[in-house]
């Protein structure tokens, strides 16, 4: 770490930030940086908050040499992650898609809808049973209820089940009947809620939150990984931005940047990052031409019947036609979907 | 609520339209719109998504003439609420100073902060027990025995107590011990929560999401009082945006604009807001100037040895300064501090 | 346009409403919206601002029912404009990617690239002889003398030229010199220079503002449309937005929006939409998989020297490279490029 | 500059970095920065882009020690400039209002409204001659002819004026008539505008970009203090963000933020920075609270008949309520208004 002092700093007050720097087990030595002097500080941990010696009187900027270096850094695991659940991988190169409507609404439904999405060569199925809505009064999700009928679609059709846990109670539920837990956009930062899920024996899927830097997301990611489970995809999503034109703005350069910085798979949702049907399969190209280890695909039988999100769901033809697309992108990417 | 159809519209289409419609227990009225058809919808409630027309092939966009006037809006309480905590009273005109440090660290430190703040005329104490953090790796509270510490500065000052909740295990504890309970900025929609919280009999000061607009903070509040608790303290702390001077852009116009929308009071913390202690004053006295119902003020005696936020603490003495500078103001706008 | 007045209006408030819509040849009609009073808008052109209507104490909120379809709109001319030079066409469904340096720096360096693009697969070369700066102090490009060396590569080479003008005087010259004339983004809604741009005989490519939301930018192009000039060239360069780990946020999702709106062809920048070149071959793939009609990449055979954004630069094996990825990707997407 | 190696760096890739430091006259030197090597370079000028030295293969960071202090900066003149026309001055420690229509529309008009802002206490009027419109066909103003009305108000009422160049054409005009030029937002990196500008002979009033950085906007001013002009007026007018309460978001923070930063003074359009009459004067307030060296208000006679933004404009009682409080604010703050 470099401190770079205010001109001006007398003997005292340099004193004073060496005597910080001590208390934390760190060698301060003085540099002159031609414009500004400098505090070159080495050794000690990073369980100290850097921006701290900001309080100083003496200090003027604080510059972190490294990123600390989590069990999410790629300086940590130079290998890409890659997550197996029985015979599927994620992470290991290839795309895997994930498909299912916004919610669990009827076991007919939902067993209809997993069958487009099985045959058009999705591997995991998709669909809420706990809904987090924006207001208290909007369709909250069938609950367990719904947890049972994704079970039985996984009996019946051989596809993985992820569905939203969204506090301690539907975590428990969820880690029973899915294979996947997925932690949503508005609880990236729920850290009780990221302690907990590193604690079941699941994969998790973090969706990025509508604010978060990728270094807040990989922070997150960080309290799944040091309870000790290192099965964690990153998903993004869209975020918040002035641009209007769409629901959210979707960071598809997110998706190389996170693989600079990671081990970990990170995949895109392209309905939520556009919120219109019509855009879905242009932004899922994308994805996957940008690298994305996969994708998650809102589709519904009757969109316009949908208890929620129907306007950005396709429909079985609009998800097969997709599908086709994709492959034959894949293809010349030489990847597998 | 309105449709506006998309030009070319067939009966059969518009046909669809007027079904969902009167499924949803809707009054369809055909309306010539001169450059468009429109499709008033009259009646029914507030319970389904707005947005789900749109998965209709016929329906450009939809408008909706109300924004479905919730327990929170002024449209439903004209009247200011004011929240009274025995003599004590938030949002009846006058403004409330709440400061303290970021964290409890210590009996010494919290009681020695306490009495700063008392005597420069805060009513109200803030000290965290339990600490969201960036990184997992860094100082998270004392817990219970923070809120302990914090008891016996209300024993010991009379001030009241504001301290953040997690999670529902915390909040059980923070419910026992505190006089408001505090639900942060990371956990805005985390609904679970919220719901708990709202079935407390005290009353909660919810601070706004880095990325919420003001309807989705205001549509977290009626999620507290849907479950009876009309107690709400809105926080506004600093929005996510490109600006990158400042840790995050306290949106000051959000004050007037809620007043506007909520009869809820609404208070700022140009702490969090600014991200740096030498701003903090001249944001304190735009927010009062704006007409917010508080502040809420980081506080340390020894910002340079804070476990965190120290660089945007106030010390004892800019917190008096600051505190007398309040004062002058408040009589210049004919409010009482 | 549709005017939802508030609740509690008097005949006599109503009265101000109609008396307005009068003076603008609207015909007005009072509708019972249900939960609120409307007056209903028809005729008139759109030569008002309709936020106008809002002075008014009687109205709440005024709905325009379309966007008063421009030139630039798709209602307008539902065909795709195909921008032809020479041989070349750009919007007709092919790909055209467009490479070259940030600046020309030297006939050399400027040759030389243009034999490395045009080999890789490029039709037009990029370079800028003047250069808007953030510093007064950083180079400002080479003014004519560096026209005159794009002619040349002209010459040399039988690529197209495109350079950027920069105000009235640098525009007169770039006129002469080059194929089309871009207008950056830090002039996105320099209206006086639009207009004197839609005067001359050549194409225009219209960068998007970093804080433009498609509506004003397409509104630019109607600025140049408006002139006379309808061969324009939209190309999105990333946003700004809280998100930091690139220059800017690339939002890919503009190009199916663009699409539906407008006739114009969009391509992409992601050069500047990424800032780092390690990232620009996934996000020139992904706007060739997300719809673009063309790439605008910075190319440097000495990135490390080039005296600016050679940081965000491919060498000459990197473009090669992404040339033969991107025909790989177009053969799969049944496009040229 | 600090430049932050890579790990693994060989010899000769920092040779390389030591080669270009070398040919831009910098004294290199190799520190052991603990998890990192670093190389501190030390002298020359800030002419070339730092950002360039990320262009080597071995370079991971740039850190730059200083912003290198131009002509705006504090460091290079700590006396806050204080501005004069005549015995009028602004940013001396007092307050100036400027107040007048978003348009000059009529002689009447125009006068009408000018003796109102007059008599409230306003020192200097605002109306413009030259609009720029986000669409071709709303009004565009009355160019040299509302000059001429502009001038014909300062001789009538003593009033000072202040009015917007668009182009090198209207500035010379404005230049002409007026006592300070406007440089609006959307010219805010418009630097050919910005140097004609600062080769006047008349104070600068300079619009902070809808999404420009403090820095960037202080370099836009640096365009003009380079030239010779060193009388610049900084205006904050909000700025582009995901909040949709108000139509910009007023970032009222940078006020502090440009004070330590520059010896410019910074004035407030709350008019602008709200949208909404109705939250202008809270806005106006924060501004003068947080140390805002001025204010620029939106005043008509007959807002709902202004030919644009009337629903930002305050009527002429709302204005004179507004100055009434003001003055009560500024007695509280010690500054005179």
């Amino acid at each position: 770490m470099i401190l770079v002092l205010k001109n001006n700093c007398g003997a005292e007050e340099i004193g004073l930030v060496k005597g910080k720097a001590e208390e934390l087990n760190l060698q301060a030595e003085i540099i002159n940086g031609g414009s500004r002097t400098l505090l070159l500080l080495r050794g000690g941990d990073y369980s100290f908050d850097a921006r701290e010696f900001l309080t100083l009187p003496c200090v003027e900027r604080v510059v972190q040499l490294d990123r600390g270096a989590g069990l999410v850094s790629r300086e940590t695991t130079p290998q890409p992650t890659v997550i197996r659940i029985d015979e599927l991988s994620i992470g290991g190169g290839d795309v895997v898609v994930i498909a299912g409507p916004c919610a669990v609404e009827s076991p007919e439904q939902t067993l209809a809808i997993a069958e487009v999405v099985r045959k058009g060569g999705a591997k995991i199925f998709r669909a809420g049973a706990f809904k987090p809505r924006t207001s208290p009064y909007s369709f909250q999700g069938l609950g367990e209820q719904g947890l049972k009928i994704l079970a039985d679609v996984r009996s019946e059709t051989g596809l993985k089940i992820v569905t939203e846990a969204m506090d301690e109670a539907s975590l428990g539920l969820v880690e029973k009947y899915a294979d996947i837990i997925q932690i949503g956009s508005r609880n990236m930062q729920n850290y009780s809620l990221l302690q907990v899920a590193g604690r079941t024996g699941k994969p998790i899927l973090l969706k990025r939150g509508m604010a978060a830097t990728i270094d807040e997301w990989l922070m997150a990611a960080e309290y799944i990984l040091n309870e000790g489970q290192d099965q964690v995809i990153l998903c993004e999503r869209g975020v918040r931005t002035f641009s209007d034109h769409s629901r959210f703005t979707l960071d598809l350069g997110a998706v190389p940047a996170v693989k600079e910085l990671s081990h970990l798979p990170v995949i895109v949702d392209p309905s939520h990052g556009t919120g219109y049907r019509g855009r879905v399969p242009a932004m899922a190209r994308a994805a996957i031409a940008a690298g994305a280890d996969g994708l998650m695909i809102e589709v519904h039988n009757h969109p316009d019947e949908a208890l929620s999100d129907g306007v950005q769901s396709l429909d079985p033809v609009g998800f097969t036609n997709l599908m086709h697309e994709l492959r034959r992108l894949a293809e010349a990417l030489e990847i597998r979907i």
